[in-house]
């Protein structure tokens, strides 16, 4: 049978004229505005030399795989897990390139953990000498770890774990023993299948009394990190008293092998202690930790900011697709222009009401990404230094952004997905791994919800700490805003409202003026009325998302305002970005703004109409703005977001000729048994059977 | 090896006796609820009965289906199908069995759009002849259909759709044929693999000279519905000019095939055109057509009351997991009261907030989903009766709660499954179908943010017609609030704000004032001011769903202010669930209530502490009240949100026992091909290739 489809065009006006008119009649420089954005570290440059290489691969390409079973997703997965380690050694690669092609080939790979959160604890909690035995290990892959801390019954609350690590004073052995069910470790990356070693995070117990005793009383230390073998290296099977599986399917993450794990008096060496800072000694078995809790934030906080700065890109990948795709898809006539052209659907303000303020935060993300990472470094340093005053302001700020920035990117990416209608439901839309993979990033490394009351103590705390005059940190932003605050409080003046629409830095003043107050009502609430904390944990949430907020808006602000080398109609659209992520950002809010007295009421009014001028400005931009952030094709894996607008073609073709199930030809009729017209399979037996 | 995980036990307390202690103390009575809520069209009853038939079927387990490949689902899916439209022979089963076994099944089945859009639209819109030729081959399954409106390129703007047919008056035949690429049809379900016949929805084109001539002008009449034979029923193969296939992967359906389908000049008889309304005269080629429009909404605006009227058990499924769950799990103890028990999660104000507010959305949307369906059957007699007044409201309506509802639904079960932390991410959750699934309903059958446009055009004629004094429906309550607005602003009076503490119908009446003002201002500006329509849309938008919130709201009022046959302390509670569905709703639009001046500026401060005492009475009896959905395990598909309370239990079993990935010991020596041990599989070799 002739195949007449291949002769078929869309209708006109087509994908690529489109984006070609929309990426001519612009004046944002596209190549000046990436290089502002991305050249910091060498990300374009290293993305740039590091894609042809994944491109050409056969096993990275991305066609097929919503296709497979889950097994066959794992094996597929650890294939190219394997590919990637390979391509390291082939071309010489450093950590940031394999991180960059782990990017690009969007797998969480099965050896995520190992190159992430083993090897960082090991260097961040190793002694020297456990340091110099396990790095070359790791490094080569000789062994590989994974990172068990989670259990089936507590993931938040790390104090409440319940597999004990008991120290057996004659044999100088930790016996690793979970007493109950709950005790199972579960959620572990890479320890399903795939790790033989394991950092096994367990309840540290000590004898109390001396030890010579036949049956000691023993004293809980809280929970230590372990390094275990857990699977023989020859048979890669569990060792006689653990048990270790994958727990199965998941919203996301199929290619990586969450784990459960139980140990049955398990024992293992002294030596198995992470001891850089705690130690129970070989001999007499007493215990020594570390001068400051503070230094154990460490990783946490390192992992936390990280999520704050990638997730402008995980956004800018959602952004990217639903820009160009809504600028090519064009429904309906204006209602007052009925015999004109169809309307790109990017060009009705109930489409750009959901895409708009989200290309803005794109840039608010960016910029406050770049903050966390600078506050970051300079903490560090101080900590090196013996300076640990910083140290609660970035734990802090790390977790409130946290927990706004991937609660605004995982519902920014579910927003763009229905922005595309139809298609947006599509296997080809680009959506259907992006989305589900980062819907865990808003429970992963601190519930969104929990971590907020970190940052409302930290609030609460310096503002007692001004009130009572006694707030080290005063110099600071934050302290001053509070003293502002409560000086005018005192002589009994009202709020001054903040004049948004005059000047761009009232728009930070009144973000911080509105998490300013909120946070003198949880003070008072919590310090001078004495509140149950429970009673306002929906308060202390909120106040935790105000004071973020105004981080943001503060971090967009300053980099605009200290920047100065792009050119004039690209800056002057970066302000209106700026514009548009602030005034949406307070309509969202309205009541809030007015009750704290930040802005007046004429000024609440005006916001809708504020927000859609700006989109109006922004609207020609868009597509230039998307393209700035260099997502390439290979990455967006969308027929809908593709660089050269081919929509329609890209979405046939995936259907007609790469669709496995339109090889099989099936037999409808309900009272035949048979599936698959002229096979005989299991689901047809099991018709049969029944 | 020895399994020594069999004899451990979850921690204490456990799940069955922290269910067991939530149901004993709540005064609800779960049976008399549940009879009050589903005894309407023997609902409880057929569940009941059918539940033990589905749950003695191998085939409808469904403990692996995640694990699947694309192909083995659809397989599955098509078996089940079978398997199901035999129970219905064996049983004597009518429709309304056979869709709760469908719902119950949880696939949407191979033959969905047979059994739902193609029968009901031969029986609306096929003549008698027509009907009586197909409706028994339909019901006999001797032949299966679809139906096949969308198009690659046009999905809401129906008369957008590029598919001809076009009427040759010599041959008496109606020409398909598809232009263009983006006139595939595209997206039609149970066509892609399955049915053999389809609706096929074409621009109808009629010659415009008279037909002697060779190359006729043609007119176009507009979108007409034709049944097509498209498959051979021997070969199950498509005819010559036409190319069929499914689209290949989605987010969710993975169980259906949605279809592309191209023609190539094929050829269908004068028959094929639906004409129970339209003619064209088979010797003439005279075109005749329905005398009002108006009938023609029938079949939409069914489907819409139908999706408003389901939504709140798709809601009532993630709810009812969320509660249980949340009970049961126990993190942290209060900060102020540290050497308690761990607190359940459902005790925080931070869980009840996201969890709570859903529950008393359960119910709001049940009597809605009543009043709805009400509405509708009163209009159907209307309209038998000839009376076409009232086909406006109930489009309208239809509309705006299809719009609101399917949002507010799809939203909460994200809420509900973030709320259950981790273990929401993982595949016994009971979510990972469930929200992906309802996800379709947000764009299906008119896209959500597209279709207020239609409510917002009634709502301006209606308030036209008010101020014209030529409201013909002004006895209806929207027509007297409009007419009170009105007269006030007349009056120059400024609106009195509802006391909405003190009165439960004060907080209807706010509701409604709201809506009423927001109605009048997009009158003003389309009416009075002349503004072009595309630029007031944000607005249209919004106050399509304040009018929608009204008709909620006000819908729940009644229907407590009706009922008297339920217990005090039931009822009692349903009317905390009612004001803390309005408080919560009120509070997260604040501001648009205090501007509009349905609610003083003291009220609205206080809207935060209301809710959070309502919840604190709510939280007792939230274990009885979604109970009282009655949804079986079977639905719920659950470890979370059993019934028996045996969460660890089961999310264990699902790994350790069920989970084949289990089954494979990988390989994980980067520098080793091998992928699986011991066996070379096709990822091995491709790895091998590079």
């Amino acid at each position: 049978m002739s195949d007449f489809t291949q002769k078929l065009r869309p209708g006109k006006p087509d994908g690529p004229s489109t984006l070609l008119q929309q990426r001519t009649q612009s004046n944002i420089s596209v190549d000046e505005l990436a290089h502002h954005l991305l050249s910091y570290d060498g990300f374009l440059d290293r993305q740039l030399r590091i894609l042809p290489l994944l491109e050409q691969e056969p096993l990275f390409n991305k066609m097929n795989q919503a296709n497979l079973s889950r097994i066959e997703v794992f094996k597929l997965a650890l294939a190219r897990a394997k590919r990637l380690r390979r391509l390291v050694d082939e071309n010489g690669w450093d950590i940031y390139d394999y991180k960059m092609a782990e990017t690009l080939i969007d797998d969480v790979s099965p050896y995520y953990l190992h190159m992430h959160m083993f090897v960082t604890t090991i260097k961040e909690q190793a002694s020297d000498s456990q340091k110099s035995h396990y790095l070359p290990l790791i490094e080569s892959f000789r062994i590989i770890g994974a990172y068990a801390q989670t259990e089936l019954g507590h993931g938040s609350n790390v104090q409440g774990l319940e597999l004990e690590a008991r120290w057996d004073p004659s044999t100088k052995e930790f016996i690793l023993h979970s007493p109950t069910l709950t005790a199972s470790k579960w959620w572990n990356g890479s320890l399903g299948r795939i790790a033989n070693h394991a950092i096994v995070v367990a309840q540290l117990l000590l004898p109390s009394s001396s030890g010579q005793d036949s049956s000691p009383e023993y004293a809980s230390y809280g929970p230590h990190p372990f390094i275990v073998q857990v699977r023989d290296m020859s048979t890669h099977q569990p060792f006689d008293g653990i048990v270790i599986g994958d727990i199965g399917p998941k919203l996301g993450y199929a290619t990586i092998d969450n784990a459960y794990m139980l140990f049955d008096n398990f024992r293992v060496p002294h030596s198995a202690l992470l001891s850089k800072y705690c130690q129970v000694d070989y001999e007499s078995g007493a215990y020594s930790k570390p001068a400051t809790q503070g230094i154990l934030y460490g990783t946490m906080t390192f992992v936390r900011s990280l999520i704050v700065h990638q997730a402008r890109l995980a956004l800018a990948r959602a952004v990217t697709i639903a820009v160009r795709y809504t600028s090519i898809r064009r429904q309906f006539t204006h209602r007052d222009d009925r015999d004109g052209p169809e309307v790109s659907v990017l060009s009705y303000p109930t489409v750009q009401i959901r895409v708009l303020p989200l290309l803005a935060t794109t840039y608010a993300l960016h910029y406050t990404g770049l903050a966390m990472q600078e506050t970051y470094k300079d903490t560090r340093q101080h900590v090196e230094r013996g300076e640990l005053h910083t140290l609660a302001h970035m734990h802090s700020m790390s977790s409130g952004l946290k927990s706004l920035c991937t609660n605004i990117v995982a519902d920014g990416i579910e927003t763009c997905r229905r922005a595309l209608g139809g298609h947006g439901y599509g296997g080809a839309s680009g959506f259907t791994r992006l989305g589900p993979d980062y819907l865990s990033r808003v429970t992963v490394e601190g519930d969104n919800w929990m971590i907020t009351q970190q940052v409302a103590s930290y609030l609460i705390k310096r503002m007692t700490g001004v009130v009572m005059n006694m707030d080290d940190d005063n110099h600071d932003e934050l302290g001053q805003s509070f003293k502002l605050f409560l000086d005018m409080k005192q002589s009994k003046q009202s709020p001054i409202p903040c004049d948004i629409y005059a000047s761009d830095r009232a728009i930070v003043d009144a973000f911080q003026q509105r998490a300013t107050i909120l946070t003198y009502d949880i003070y008072e609430a919590r310090v001078l009325e004495k509140r149950p904390w429970t009673e306002i944990m929906i308060q202390l949430h909120k106040t935790s998302s105000a004071q973020s907020q105004a981080i943001i808006v503060n971090s967009f602000f300053n980099a605009l305002n200290t920047e100065n080398t792009l050119p004039g109609p690209t800056k002057s659209t970066l302000w209106d970005l700026y514009r548009l992520f602030a005034f949406y950002t307070m309509e969202s809010v309205g009541y809030d703004f007015l009750r704290s007295g930040a802005i007046s009421h004429c000024h609440v009014e005006k916001l809708a109409s504020r927000v859609q001028e700006l989109m109006g400005k922004i609207r020609p931009h868009a597509v230039n703005l998307v393209d700035s952030w260099k997502i390439p094709d290979f990455l967006l894996d969308s027929a809908l977001g593709r660089y050269d607008g081919n929509v329609y073609e890209d979405l046939f073709n995936r259907a007609h000729k790469f669709n496995p199930l339109n090889q099989v030809t099936f037999n409808p009729n309900y009272w035949e048994d048979e599936i698959v017209k002229g096979i005989s399979d299991k689901w047809s037996s099991q018709l049969a059977k029944l």
